[in-house]
């Protein structure tokens, strides 16, 4: 069988064979009850809510289980106490794995009959060896659809990837089982995962598990959803321009975007066009820390770069993940001068400030007019490269199969094909940019992270996000990003001032070039009051310069020691 | 003092004033008696004639000092035994390299009398403090032009940039001083540093100190004819297509060309014009292995990724580094379907197969048809990728004066100009061409290297190069790559076959292009007898994966000792 894509002759009857192909994979005991399907039909039940626990379908057991944020802390009773098998744990979270999915939409493949099989094995093992096979024994690690499995579907969410089957696992597929993770579901993306919110024809829209009215965030949105429903402790993910960043904060989640060439790339299964003015980065989204850092433990231990070359052979250094006992100095970027944060956006980012200059730590602001004008060219230059080959080889793979574009979906058009010329003046224009920034980690001494919005504002209503300002800048600038689900939206405290509606409106960046995102204008009026995003978590992003993936872990754990107390 | 390109009226006025302003800078005392300086201007001399050695510039102490080739043993002189001050050290080194420079042109900035200032700080400071300040204390460095030294002039051969004066330090030049090491010269280039030959209006050709008649390669070629002239004892380069590995073969030096990111690049003072499809990587070049070393231990010391956020944070790795004790696996390629070797670099090659397989290394040959076709489509895409842009960027630089391009400069042209989606599809051929090359490392077990030719034939008359086949590739797939002088040309050994000559040739790399390298007809054309070559050291290259800087100097280590004994 070639590659795709596939021409497909009539694509929604292959849409309704693909999602059947996965239904039918959900067990009858998975199923939900009637009444309770009817409900989240309409958008109207969430997978946490006291009925869905109680409907028959979890055992006290599984539910003592999936309570359970901390990876470090499953892992122990696993491995060490022993007072869950694997098979339990996985049998756990299949189950709340299809609740999750018929809830809010997030799963494309399952994968639960291998799943178990191999947790039986597992427990085998650590019986027979007494010891584990890897940090992640007996953990089930949940991967973004795009990461291949061999023998299984990997779609893109594009119609005409339906018939696509993985020739061989990816790397991080290979580094999750090397670890003893248990592979048992993929998840929803956005179409070509080109939109930070995850709609595609192939599967629909993924909602979120805190109010599924609202997004749970894309490309990566099926990994947020499926973990902040409980169904998922640890999730693979990646993040071109926000796709760790916007879902992590939507749904309330940790998470960590490496630099690119720090995790190995081969076997991610992509519409790539040759673009190479991008720099998306691979990584975690968990429940809590120690998930992201036991799934990048459990990657860089397989040690990747002896069979794929994509990836820099930088061991994982302990040391530096270790919860920092010095004074950290962090900068803070408040506002981008591309969209104003919004109250609870803001209030997220000052809380953070609070709790970190309250432990001793130095907060310093980053100067505000260096810091727009950088954002501003930032984003347009970045804005600028994800789209610059015109779309042409997205839609190749659109037109294939005869789907419609799902709308804001950022497949570039003949308007934003760059020349040769025009694509170098960007690539300039991004290495100045690169130098600025350099000099601000140094303007006051060495900084050791910055604080700053994910993006300007929670969950919004499917369709509705504004911006990936604040997100994409630093994939432009490769620097490691770290995810912290602070707070939720507060009907009270997030009532925006009158001068926020007020301020003057910043322009919109370049947008001939980027039609997809809005701009500061759209921001004020998408948030009428926070009943518009009613139930939404709200994350921030510690940022840590280049290949700095240990340092930023530490300081995520600080963050969450300081957030817990 | 705005940027380069500056408009230059006169070029050839700008060009003589440049020349007076170097050529005062060389001592009285340091210039060639009259009857030597006439052969020198005709090329009848070589620096290393007894001749030029006794004539009275050089004491016998600057003889003795400047003929110890490993920088281990002339640091340990300096910082342990103190026989040598830095003072003399540098004395001797000045001296030599104004001899080098009057004999093959290869020097560009004169700066001795910092350098001898520097000198004195450091006895003292040796002296009052009992340790040395680095790796490099004492230690004269040369600087291939483009490295940036804060006042000091860099024209990157182009005579529009004669103007231009380095606003700070390179990170690299920091990372020499930093480690005790002495700036006391920079050295020729090739114009707009586009050519395997240091050509270029500014200074001149430069010449062999092996053989004056003969090229001493490019772009770093400077750094290669002052260190094979014993005016130099560690070099400082860069390689994008070669510039290290060919003026390394054909100087009888050591070098290594990091991975791209290894190295930190801030104040490259380079016509750049945006174009990242390509990889250059910096290194050292010396007389020996320890000399690389130290070079590149200075760097990683100095920890330039918290001031260059070009450069990865991947500290230097002694223990890689060591010379190995187990038995390596080197894979050998002989021909790459590109241009066939001359018979001395074949010569070189089977010599050094030899000599491992002697010491109980397994060689193994990697399979011939698959590596040609690698090597034919990878050295069409990166001839592609160097010129994309049309050469518009570079003509900017070379019209701003009206000097002529010297022939054979890849400056691009209208016919190699691509459209945004022909970059994306080579850019995708590269990523299929790399992901075979990598299945090749693993295919017979883990290879620790490969073996290869650095270029097919040893130093050609004066722009009589052939290609840089067998180096771009590996720039390409972005490699580490370690040159190893191996022999020299032999009027005997090194007849060609009557075989070689009449083996059809293989057919030119897609030309229409990338019309500055030649092929494998010319190769025959030009190899009539290795009497053109005649005096030529001859070199190889052991080329290890990407960021494998300590293993490939550990098993240069190796291949140093097994060539001594």
């Amino acid at each position: 069988m070639s590659g795709p894509p596939f021409q497909i002759a009539d694509w929604q009857s292959a849409v309704t064979e693909k999602r059947r192909h996965r239904d039918e994979r959900i067990p009858r005991s998975h199923r939900l009850p009637e009444h309770l399907a009817e409900r989240a039909a309409k958008g109207l039940l969430k997978p946490a809510e006291k009925e869905v626990l109680e409907c028959g379908i979890l055992t006290a057991l599984d539910i003592e289980i999936t309570s359970i944020s901390d990876a470090a802390v499953l892992l122990e009773r696993i491995v060490v106490s022993k007072r869950y098998s694997a098979v339990a744990v996985v049998e756990a979270y299949c189950k709340r794995a299809s609740i999750a999915q018929q809830i809010v939409n997030c799963v494309t493949e399952i994968l639960y009959d291998t799943a178990l099989e191999r947790a039986k094995y597992l427990d085998d093992y650590l019986e027979r060896n007494g010891t584990p096979i890897g940090v992640l024994h007996g953990l089930p690690v949940s991967l973004k659809d795009l990461y291949a499995v061999k023998g299984v579907h990997a779609t893109a969410g594009l119609v005409s990837w339906i018939p696509t089957v993985s020739a061989e696992d990816s790397s991080i597929t290979k580094g999750i089982l090397a670890a003893g993770g248990i592979i048992y579901v993929k998840t929803n993306v956005s179409q070509g995962h080109l939109m930070v919110e995850s709609i595609n024809n192939v599967f629909g829209t993924t909602s979120n598990p805190y109010n599924p009215a609202l997004s749970a965030g894309g490309s990566s949105g099926g990994e947020a959803a499926i973990l902040a429903a409980r169904g998922a402790i640890i999730g693979s993910a990646t993040d071109g321009g926000g796709s760790i960043r916007l879902p992590a904060a939507f749904c309330g989640l940790w998470g960590l975007k490496c630099s690119k060439g720090r995790m190995p790339t081969m076997g991610i299964e992509s519409p790539g066009d040759g673009n190479e003015s991008t720099n998306a980065g691979l990584g975690p989204m968990a429940r809590s820390v120690s998930g992201c850092e036991l799934w990048l433990q459990a990657q860089l231990a397989n040690e990747p770069w002896n069979f794929d070359f994509t990836c820099i052979p930088m061991p994982w250094n302990a040391e530096d993940a270790r919860r920092p006992t010095e004074r950290l100095t962090i900068g803070v970027v408040r506002d981008d001068g591309v969209v104003r944060p919004t109250p609870p956006v803001s209030r997220a980012v000052e809380e953070v400030v609070t709790l970190l200059k309250a432990a001793g730590h130095t907060v310093v602001s980053l100067p505000a007019g260096e810091i727009q004008d950088l954002h501003r060219r930032g984003t347009s230059c970045v804005m600028k490269s994800n789209v610059q080959g015109g779309g042409v080889g997205i839609m190749r793979h659109i037109n294939a199969s005869g789907e419609p574009v799902v709308p804001r979906t950022a497949t570039g058009s003949d308007a934003s094909l760059l020349t040769a010329l025009e694509i170098f003046a960007n690539h300039r224009e991004r290495a100045a940019l690169a130098r600025r920034y350099n000099a601000l980690w140094t303007r006051h001494g060495l900084l050791d992270a910055i604080l700053a919005p994910a993006v300007a504002h929670p969950a919004p209503p499917h369709g509705k996000y504004i911006s990936n300002a604040y997100a994409g800048i630093y994939n432009m600038l490769d620097y490691v990003t770290g995810s912290v689900p602070v707070t939720m939206v507060d009907l009270e405290k997030d009532v925006a001032a009158p001068e926020w509606y007020e301020a003057e409106p910043y322009p919109r960046i370049e947008g001939v070039r980027f039609p997809y995102d809005w701009g500061d204008k759209e921001m004020k009026e998408v948030y009428e009051s926070p009943k518009v995003f009613q139930g939404s978590p709200v994350g921030v992003q510690i940022v840590c310069r280049r290949f700095r993936e240990e340092k930023c872990i530490g300081i995520l754990k600080e963050v969450e020691a300081l957030l817990r107390s």
